[in-house]
Protein backbone atom coordinates (compact mmCIF):
# COMPACT_ATOMS: atom_id res chain seq x y z
CA UNK A 1 0.00 0.00 0.00
CA UNK A 2 1.29 3.38 -1.07
CA UNK A 3 -0.08 6.36 0.78
CA UNK A 4 -0.23 9.71 -1.15
CA UNK A 5 -3.11 11.48 0.69
CA UNK A 6 -4.64 12.24 4.03
CA UNK A 7 -7.52 10.67 2.86
CA UNK A 8 -5.20 7.25 2.23
CA UNK A 9 -3.87 7.82 5.25
CA UNK A 10 -7.34 7.63 6.93
CA UNK A 11 -8.27 4.56 5.48
CA UNK A 12 -5.29 3.11 6.42
CA UNK A 13 -5.87 3.95 10.28
CA UNK A 14 -9.40 3.12 9.77
CA UNK A 15 -8.23 -0.42 8.59
CA UNK A 16 -6.03 -0.27 11.98
CA UNK A 17 -8.74 0.46 14.47
CA UNK A 18 -11.20 -2.12 12.29
CA UNK A 19 -8.74 -4.98 13.32
CA UNK A 20 -8.07 -3.68 17.06
CA UNK A 21 -11.87 -2.89 17.82
CA UNK A 22 -12.95 -6.87 16.38
CA UNK A 23 -9.58 -8.00 18.04
CA UNK A 24 -11.41 -6.68 21.25
CA UNK A 25 -14.60 -8.13 20.84
CA UNK A 26 -12.55 -11.42 21.06
CA UNK A 27 -10.60 -10.39 23.90
CA UNK A 28 -12.55 -8.17 26.46
CA UNK A 29 -14.49 -11.51 27.54
CA UNK A 30 -11.26 -13.27 28.71
CA UNK A 31 -10.68 -10.32 30.53
CA UNK A 32 -13.94 -9.84 31.87
CA UNK A 33 -13.77 -13.74 33.14
CA UNK A 34 -10.29 -12.90 34.54
CA UNK A 35 -11.75 -9.99 36.58
CA UNK A 36 -12.75 -10.61 40.54
CA UNK A 37 -14.39 -7.56 41.20
CA UNK A 38 -17.83 -8.27 40.49
CA UNK A 39 -18.05 -3.92 39.22
CA UNK A 40 -15.33 -4.66 37.20
CA UNK A 41 -16.55 -7.80 35.36
CA UNK A 42 -19.65 -5.44 34.90
CA UNK A 43 -17.22 -2.55 33.76
CA UNK A 44 -15.71 -4.93 30.94
CA UNK A 45 -19.00 -6.68 30.02
CA UNK A 46 -20.88 -3.38 29.37
CA UNK A 47 -17.37 -2.06 27.78
CA UNK A 48 -17.72 -5.18 25.25
CA UNK A 49 -21.27 -4.21 24.27
CA UNK A 50 -20.24 -0.78 23.24
CA UNK A 51 -17.16 -2.32 21.48
CA UNK A 52 -19.20 -4.30 19.03
CA UNK A 53 -21.29 -0.64 18.35
CA UNK A 54 -18.20 0.49 17.64
CA UNK A 55 -17.68 -2.13 14.90
CA UNK A 56 -20.39 -1.56 13.26
CA UNK A 57 -19.92 2.90 13.19
CA UNK A 58 -16.52 1.89 11.33
CA UNK A 59 -18.17 -0.34 9.17
CA UNK A 60 -20.87 2.49 8.13
CA UNK A 61 -17.56 5.06 7.93
CA UNK A 62 -16.17 2.68 5.25
CA UNK A 63 -19.52 2.14 3.67
CA UNK A 64 -20.21 5.89 3.75
CA UNK A 65 -16.58 6.36 1.65
CA UNK A 66 -17.99 3.44 -0.50
CA UNK A 67 -15.58 1.26 0.47
CA UNK A 68 -15.60 -2.46 1.47
CA UNK A 69 -14.91 -2.91 5.17
CA UNK A 70 -11.37 -4.41 6.22
CA UNK A 71 -8.86 -4.95 8.67
CA UNK A 72 -5.21 -4.44 8.68
CA UNK A 73 -2.75 -6.62 10.91
CA UNK A 74 -2.41 -4.03 14.24
CA UNK A 75 0.62 -4.17 15.39
CA UNK A 76 0.30 -1.54 18.54
CA UNK A 77 -3.44 -3.57 19.25
CA UNK A 78 -1.15 -7.41 19.05
CA UNK A 79 1.66 -6.05 21.26
CA UNK A 80 -1.28 -4.14 23.84
CA UNK A 81 -2.80 -7.41 24.43
CA UNK A 82 0.48 -9.65 24.76
CA UNK A 83 1.76 -7.32 27.16
CA UNK A 84 -1.75 -7.58 29.33
CA UNK A 85 -1.29 -11.33 29.26
CA UNK A 86 2.54 -11.84 30.49
CA UNK A 87 1.95 -9.38 33.31
CA UNK A 88 -1.50 -10.83 33.85
CA UNK A 89 -0.27 -14.57 33.88
CA UNK A 90 2.32 -13.59 36.46
CA UNK A 91 -0.10 -11.40 38.73
CA UNK A 92 -1.17 -14.36 42.08
CA UNK A 93 -2.79 -12.28 43.90
CA UNK A 94 -6.43 -11.91 43.23
CA UNK A 95 -6.89 -8.34 44.50
CA UNK A 96 -3.82 -7.27 42.97
CA UNK A 97 -5.01 -9.22 39.35
CA UNK A 98 -7.81 -6.48 39.21
CA UNK A 99 -5.34 -3.86 39.09
CA UNK A 100 -3.47 -4.96 36.79
CA UNK A 101 -6.61 -5.72 34.77
CA UNK A 102 -7.62 -2.27 34.91
CA UNK A 103 -3.81 -0.88 34.23
CA UNK A 104 -3.65 -3.02 31.17
CA UNK A 105 -7.59 -2.03 29.96
CA UNK A 106 -6.56 1.58 30.48
CA UNK A 107 -3.67 1.22 28.11
CA UNK A 108 -6.03 -0.13 25.39
CA UNK A 109 -8.43 2.44 26.65
CA UNK A 110 -5.50 5.15 25.51
CA UNK A 111 -4.01 3.49 22.44
CA UNK A 112 -7.92 4.22 21.16
CA UNK A 113 -8.74 7.31 22.11
CA UNK A 114 -5.72 8.22 20.29
CA UNK A 115 -6.83 6.68 17.14
CA UNK A 116 -10.16 8.12 17.36
CA UNK A 117 -8.91 11.30 18.28
CA UNK A 118 -6.80 11.85 15.21
CA UNK A 119 -9.40 10.04 13.11
CA UNK A 120 -12.30 12.90 14.25
CA UNK A 121 -9.76 15.85 13.19
CA UNK A 122 -8.56 14.44 9.89
CA UNK A 123 -12.36 13.21 8.73
CA UNK A 124 -13.31 17.28 9.31
CA UNK A 125 -10.25 18.40 7.59
CA UNK A 126 -11.43 16.12 4.97
CA UNK A 127 -14.93 17.48 4.89
CA UNK A 128 -16.61 14.42 6.33
CA UNK A 129 -19.26 14.89 8.36
CA UNK A 130 -20.97 12.00 8.74
CA UNK A 131 -18.10 9.87 9.48
CA UNK A 132 -16.53 12.45 11.65
CA UNK A 133 -19.52 12.40 13.94
CA UNK A 134 -19.64 8.30 13.65
CA UNK A 135 -15.90 8.66 15.06
CA UNK A 136 -16.88 11.65 17.46
CA UNK A 137 -19.01 9.11 19.74
CA UNK A 138 -17.15 6.31 19.75
CA UNK A 139 -14.13 8.68 21.09
CA UNK A 140 -16.47 9.95 23.40
CA UNK A 141 -17.57 6.22 24.58
CA UNK A 142 -13.49 5.41 25.16
CA UNK A 143 -13.19 8.23 27.05
CA UNK A 144 -15.94 7.61 29.42
CA UNK A 145 -14.92 3.86 29.76
CA UNK A 146 -11.18 4.84 30.28
CA UNK A 147 -12.94 7.51 33.23
CA UNK A 148 -15.07 4.79 35.02
CA UNK A 149 -11.85 2.68 35.24
CA UNK A 150 -9.90 5.10 37.03
CA UNK A 151 -12.45 5.72 39.39
CA UNK A 152 -12.76 1.81 39.86
CA UNK A 153 -9.52 2.16 40.38
CA UNK A 154 -9.27 4.88 43.15
CA UNK A 155 -12.40 4.23 45.07
CA UNK A 156 -11.85 0.30 45.72
CA UNK A 157 -9.68 -1.66 43.97
CA UNK A 158 -6.55 -0.11 44.20
CA UNK A 159 -7.19 -0.01 48.05
CA UNK A 160 -7.91 -3.49 48.25
CA UNK A 161 -4.96 -4.47 46.18
CA UNK A 162 -2.50 -2.29 48.83
CA UNK A 163 -4.52 -3.84 51.93
CA UNK B 1 8.77 -13.30 38.17
CA UNK B 2 5.44 -13.51 40.33
CA UNK B 3 3.62 -10.45 41.58
CA UNK B 4 1.97 -11.13 44.53
CA UNK B 5 1.24 -7.95 45.55
CA UNK B 6 0.55 -4.43 44.43
CA UNK B 7 4.20 -3.14 45.07
CA UNK B 8 5.39 -5.98 42.81
CA UNK B 9 3.21 -4.36 40.14
CA UNK B 10 3.97 -1.35 40.67
CA UNK B 11 7.60 -2.29 40.31
CA UNK B 12 7.11 -4.54 37.54
CA UNK B 13 5.46 -1.56 35.57
CA UNK B 14 8.28 0.99 36.42
CA UNK B 15 10.63 -1.71 34.72
CA UNK B 16 8.10 -1.86 31.41
CA UNK B 17 8.38 2.04 31.15
CA UNK B 18 11.56 2.33 31.90
CA UNK B 19 12.49 0.36 29.17
CA UNK B 20 9.90 2.20 26.57
CA UNK B 21 11.75 5.95 28.07
CA UNK B 22 14.89 4.58 27.42
CA UNK B 23 14.04 3.45 23.76
CA UNK B 24 12.23 6.63 22.69
CA UNK B 25 15.34 8.22 23.47
CA UNK B 26 16.79 6.12 20.50
CA UNK B 27 13.41 6.57 18.75
CA UNK B 28 12.70 10.29 18.69
CA UNK B 29 15.86 11.23 16.94
CA UNK B 30 15.02 9.02 13.70
CA UNK B 31 11.10 11.37 14.05
CA UNK B 32 12.08 14.22 14.41
CA UNK B 33 14.43 13.53 10.95
CA UNK B 34 11.47 12.49 9.37
CA UNK B 35 9.37 15.06 9.77
CA UNK B 36 8.76 18.18 7.02
CA UNK B 37 7.69 20.78 9.46
CA UNK B 38 10.30 22.71 11.12
CA UNK B 39 7.73 23.09 13.84
CA UNK B 40 7.18 19.66 14.22
CA UNK B 41 10.93 18.92 14.00
CA UNK B 42 11.26 21.14 17.34
CA UNK B 43 8.05 19.81 19.47
CA UNK B 44 9.96 16.31 18.88
CA UNK B 45 13.40 17.57 20.04
CA UNK B 46 12.28 19.19 22.52
CA UNK B 47 10.28 16.36 23.89
CA UNK B 48 13.41 14.44 23.35
CA UNK B 49 15.07 16.22 26.13
CA UNK B 50 12.15 16.00 27.99
CA UNK B 51 12.56 12.00 27.83
CA UNK B 52 16.02 11.70 28.72
CA UNK B 53 14.70 13.51 31.86
CA UNK B 54 12.22 11.09 32.21
CA UNK B 55 14.47 8.14 32.35
CA UNK B 56 16.18 9.86 35.11
CA UNK B 57 13.27 10.46 37.57
CA UNK B 58 12.35 6.50 36.67
CA UNK B 59 15.81 6.07 38.04
CA UNK B 60 15.18 7.75 41.13
CA UNK B 61 12.07 6.26 41.89
CA UNK B 62 14.06 3.19 41.58
CA UNK B 63 16.55 4.30 43.89
CA UNK B 64 14.01 5.64 46.29
CA UNK B 65 12.87 2.18 46.86
CA UNK B 66 16.21 1.14 47.27
CA UNK B 67 16.09 -0.83 43.81
CA UNK B 68 18.52 -1.12 41.08
CA UNK B 69 17.10 0.58 37.83
CA UNK B 70 15.97 -2.67 35.41
CA UNK B 71 13.91 -2.33 32.02
CA UNK B 72 11.64 -5.28 30.79
CA UNK B 73 10.50 -5.90 27.07
CA UNK B 74 8.12 -3.83 26.47
CA UNK B 75 5.76 -5.61 23.76
CA UNK B 76 3.11 -2.51 23.53
CA UNK B 77 5.95 -0.02 23.39
CA UNK B 78 7.75 -2.06 20.47
CA UNK B 79 4.55 -2.88 18.90
CA UNK B 80 3.68 0.94 18.87
CA UNK B 81 6.91 1.78 17.19
CA UNK B 82 6.61 -1.05 14.88
CA UNK B 83 3.78 0.27 13.63
CA UNK B 84 4.73 3.68 13.50
CA UNK B 85 7.78 2.44 11.09
CA UNK B 86 5.67 0.27 8.69
CA UNK B 87 2.87 3.17 8.23
CA UNK B 88 5.57 5.84 7.56
CA UNK B 89 7.53 3.87 5.23
CA UNK B 90 4.15 3.53 3.22
CA UNK B 91 3.68 7.51 3.36
CA UNK B 92 5.02 9.28 -0.16
CA UNK B 93 3.90 12.61 0.21
CA UNK B 94 5.77 15.06 2.38
CA UNK B 95 2.97 16.86 4.15
CA UNK B 96 0.69 13.37 4.61
CA UNK B 97 4.07 12.04 6.48
CA UNK B 98 3.78 15.16 8.85
CA UNK B 99 0.50 14.15 9.80
CA UNK B 100 1.14 10.22 10.20
CA UNK B 101 4.30 11.33 12.02
CA UNK B 102 1.83 13.46 14.25
CA UNK B 103 -0.69 10.52 14.81
CA UNK B 104 1.92 7.87 15.57
CA UNK B 105 3.76 9.95 17.86
CA UNK B 106 -0.11 10.67 19.77
CA UNK B 107 0.06 7.06 19.99
CA UNK B 108 2.98 6.70 22.03
CA UNK B 109 2.16 9.76 24.24
CA UNK B 110 -1.21 7.97 25.27
CA UNK B 111 0.40 5.13 26.12
CA UNK B 112 2.96 6.66 28.39
CA UNK B 113 -0.26 8.67 30.06
CA UNK B 114 -2.12 5.53 30.42
CA UNK B 115 1.11 4.01 32.44
CA UNK B 116 2.07 7.02 34.53
CA UNK B 117 -1.57 7.87 34.98
CA UNK B 118 -1.85 4.34 37.08
CA UNK B 119 1.48 4.28 38.54
CA UNK B 120 0.96 8.20 39.92
CA UNK B 121 -2.11 6.44 41.49
CA UNK B 122 -0.06 2.76 42.82
CA UNK B 123 2.77 5.63 44.62
CA UNK B 124 -0.34 7.18 46.00
CA UNK B 125 -1.85 4.20 47.51
CA UNK B 126 1.34 2.66 48.48
CA UNK B 127 1.69 5.90 50.55
CA UNK B 128 5.32 6.56 48.20
CA UNK B 129 4.79 10.35 48.25
CA UNK B 130 8.25 10.65 46.24
CA UNK B 131 7.94 8.71 43.78
CA UNK B 132 4.29 9.80 42.96
CA UNK B 133 5.19 13.50 42.54
CA UNK B 134 8.27 12.73 40.36
CA UNK B 135 5.75 10.20 38.57
CA UNK B 136 2.75 13.23 38.27
CA UNK B 137 5.83 15.47 36.52
CA UNK B 138 6.43 13.35 33.73
CA UNK B 139 2.65 12.53 33.51
CA UNK B 140 2.09 16.31 33.04
CA UNK B 141 4.53 16.69 30.48
CA UNK B 142 3.10 13.49 28.61
CA UNK B 143 -0.41 15.61 28.81
CA UNK B 144 1.40 18.20 27.39
CA UNK B 145 2.99 17.30 24.41
CA UNK B 146 0.11 15.55 23.66
CA UNK B 147 -1.84 18.68 23.41
CA UNK B 148 1.04 20.49 21.64
CA UNK B 149 1.20 17.84 18.93
CA UNK B 150 -2.71 17.88 18.51
CA UNK B 151 -2.25 21.83 18.27
CA UNK B 152 0.31 21.40 15.45
CA UNK B 153 -2.25 18.98 13.40
CA UNK B 154 -5.49 21.23 13.95
CA UNK B 155 -3.41 24.55 13.19
CA UNK B 156 -1.39 23.50 10.41
CA UNK B 157 -0.53 20.07 9.70
CA UNK B 158 -3.76 18.63 8.92
CA UNK B 159 -4.61 21.48 6.67
CA UNK B 160 -1.58 21.25 4.47
CA UNK B 161 -2.13 17.43 4.44
CA UNK B 162 -5.61 17.75 3.12
CA UNK B 163 -4.82 20.89 0.82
Amino acid sequence: MTIRTLEDLFVETLKDIYYAEKKLVKTLPKMAKKAVSPQLKEAIQSHLTETEGHVERLEEVFMAMDKKPMAKKCEALDGLVKEADEVLAEIEDARTLDAGIISSAQTVEHYEIARYGTLVCWARELGMEDAESLLQATLDEEKAADEKLSGLAEESINRKAAA
